[in-house]
């Protein structure tokens, strides 16, 4: 794991957070969810959950600076067609005066590095259609839809359960 | 546990399968991407890889008859958004003769039984977009695109790493 961290330069190098940072993102992910009024249970619920998911296997998280202007968070699960995890990119965000100055893009790099260093063969994303500055963004980075040679897109569905 | 299998009724009621129908399952699996011209690793990886994952916490899986006529494969990850995990159904199969008679069906409500039982808030799935009959069956059961309010949909991407 010497590598961590490491995988970018620049002002906003990307480095992996650690459980002590889990206040921080919980603070980023609340501003996140805010800025596009999106419910949230509040920073701190989300810093006890980032307490918990970070210490353990299936959950990482890269911050952009210190203080953090972004952050990358990832969570890994297992998959039959793989024979290591398959990564999902569950957010990625910075902070809107920073926005277009490449810390997205060295956030994606340095998530690759991390993904690799798992053995994670396949990195997926789901982004929302009216969000066409995402789909370029990931377009950018190597991401395609279900089946890339046909030039098929493929739709991301949810039920929630109970409430 | 005690409820297991026993969510619905009728010839085909899925059943949790257990670590012992790793080759039965193993056997759908690659027929299912053979039907579909989707590369497979083979029944037996898939099979061998079944036994680790069925016995682990993340993956389960469901049949429906026995001899096996259909399964839904799902995988559990954490997300900080919900207290509990979140499902993604990977699979989900019926063998061609037995298609239309409500096998598919069965499996989603014996899905949505066993998420309940583990704490799950949120089932996803990922459907290509020329499926429609997919994308019929999977909003009759409930599932919604990225904002359901606005009706937007949202897009499943992915980047393969390495090689």
């Amino acid at each position: 794991m010497g590598g961590e961290g490491r995988a970018v330069g620049g002002a906003w190098a990307p480095r992996l957070a650690a459980v002590d940072d889990a206040d921080e993102l919980g603070r980023l992910l609340h501003d996140f969810n805010t800025e596009f009024a999106t419910p949230t249970p509040g920073p701190d619920v989300l810093a006890d959950r980032l307490r918990t998911l970070l210490a353990g296997p299936a959950t990482f998280a890269l911050l952009a600076g210190s203080p953090a202007v972004g952050f990358a968070l990832v969570t890994l699960r297992p998959n039959v067609w793989y024979a290591g995890p398959v990564a999902l990119l569950d957010e990625l965000y910075v902070v809107p005066p920073l926005r277009g100055r490449g810390v997205g893009s060295s956030l994606i790099e340095a998530l690759v590095a991390a993904a690799l260093r798992r053995g994670v063969a396949l990195i997926e994303v789901n982004v929302d259609e009216p969000d066409v500055d995402a789909a370029r963004f990931y377009a950018r980075h190597g991401f395609r839809g279900g089946d890339a040679e046909a030039g098929d897109r493929a739709f991301y569905l949810s039920r929630e359960l109970g409430g």
